[in-house]
């Protein structure tokens, strides 16, 4: 299996505390060694960073831990590998482009006979079920949207694509067109809104605590979406089976 | 303008020196200030580097320039801005999906009119006028070729639709579909081919030399383009006007 870590804010804002508690995850307090990935947007576009390496062994993963890249929407995945190889292509996030933006995308989960699912258009680089199930459904929205929808329109599409995928085995994602911030439950994801008045948070996997009041205005808004609960003095809320959320600016629309 | 740099070796090879080179153009020896960028192929798969800052002054160009990242072929820009603002989206290479391989593309020149263009699929993310000349190619070639058609096929339309870019302006490129790298000139392109017996080589920018006979074993063999020649004690081959080479395994094919 793998785990997700996805942000929306409202201010560009950088990913270090959470970053930081999911790549323990990499080869100390989890197994998830086979690989990691990261997307920023800035607009449109969208700049990534992946290492089929183990992210608690990577100079690319330190470099991210230590380096504030301030961003509205991030997406990271830590991998463990079930189907396809550990190697480059096999590695989350997937990056399209439709619309004219980037579209990125991570999953966590396995999906029977994906393959046998007809593409349209985008086709993978990389043998996982993953990328396939990805390169699927935006060939499925581009069909049915070839401009941008009304969003309302695309939460219900999306939504029901993702059911569709779900019922092939296990299907938590995350996934960004540059303006929302999609996350779809499965079996395990949950969320959290931080916003004024900011307290101190402490990572589960590290020790290590950051007091938000310190880091931010009291206008900020920002969402952490995870496979598991990334701080232990904080309530997330956890995502039932089905359920689809749609962030934009830190905040669930 | 900017400038461009590619490599394609037989066996995975870092740019390090290379790289180092060309990224004191970036504001040291040379005015190439407005963001930078780099790919990284391994198989059908590419890994990219972006900053819309400085090179000589970015944390992850650093990076870049020590850690060794192996790979085939490499592709790497530094901008100096004169369509398009100074942001991600608008910073090279540039990367879409054809044919189930990432294809990445870099271009030196400004190109008169080609908005005018009509695209076939592929959209631009930025507003430059090189993204937009590579949606343009990528769709000419997708459209023609809806599979990947036999080497020298493929050569002739490329060069065809090149000297058709060139003639709208300025047009030097950097292009791979992972199997293989081409280079195209249009004012400005060098390249040198590196082989046993190997030898110092001098970098003209930065007091740095490297002696290739302890980095490398006898059977490889390692090609390097670039805009203008980054070794002062080498003798790079100019390219001509319209000329496209296509580069594997570090030789001509």
């Amino acid at each position: 299996m793998c785990e997700l870590l996805g942000m929306s804010a409202n201010v560009p804002t950088d990913i270090i505390f959470s970053f930081t508690g999911l790549i323990e995850r990499s080869g100390n307090t989890g197994p998830h060694k086979d690989g990691w990935g990261i997307a920023f947007y800035e607009a449109k576009a969208c700049r990534t960073f992946h290492d089929p390496e183990a992210a608690c062994d990577s100079a690319i993963a330190n470099l991210v831990k230590n380096y504030p890249i301030k961003s509205n929407i991030v997406i990271s995945h830590i991998r463990l590998a079930n189907r396809g190889k550990i190697n480059l292509a096999n590695t989350h996030p997937f990056t399209r482009e439709l619309w004219g933006c980037h579209v990125t995308f991570a999953h966590n989960g396995q999906l029977k006979g994906i393959k046998n699912k007809s593409l349209r258009g985008y086709l993978p680089v990389g043998t996982t079920d993953s990328e396939h199930a990805f390169c699927w459904l935006l060939g499925e929205i581009k069909h049915a949207f070839p401009q941008r929808p009304a969003t309302g329109k695309l939460k219900r599409f999306i939504k029901a694509r993702c059911d569709e995928l779900k019922d092939m085995g296990i299907f938590n994602m995350l996934m960004s067109d540059s303006k929302f911030l999609f996350a779809y439950c499965s079996t395990k994801l949950c969320w959290i809104t931080r916003r004024a008045p900011f307290d101190l948070a402490k990572l589960i996997d590290k020790d290590m605590s950051v007091d938000f009041g310190q880091e931010t205005t009291s206008k900020d808004i920002v969402s952490v979406v995870a496979t598991m609960p990334l701080t232990e003095n904080e309530t997330w809320n956890h995502m039932h089976t089905g359920e689809l959320i749609c962030l934009s600016k830190g905040e669930i629309k």
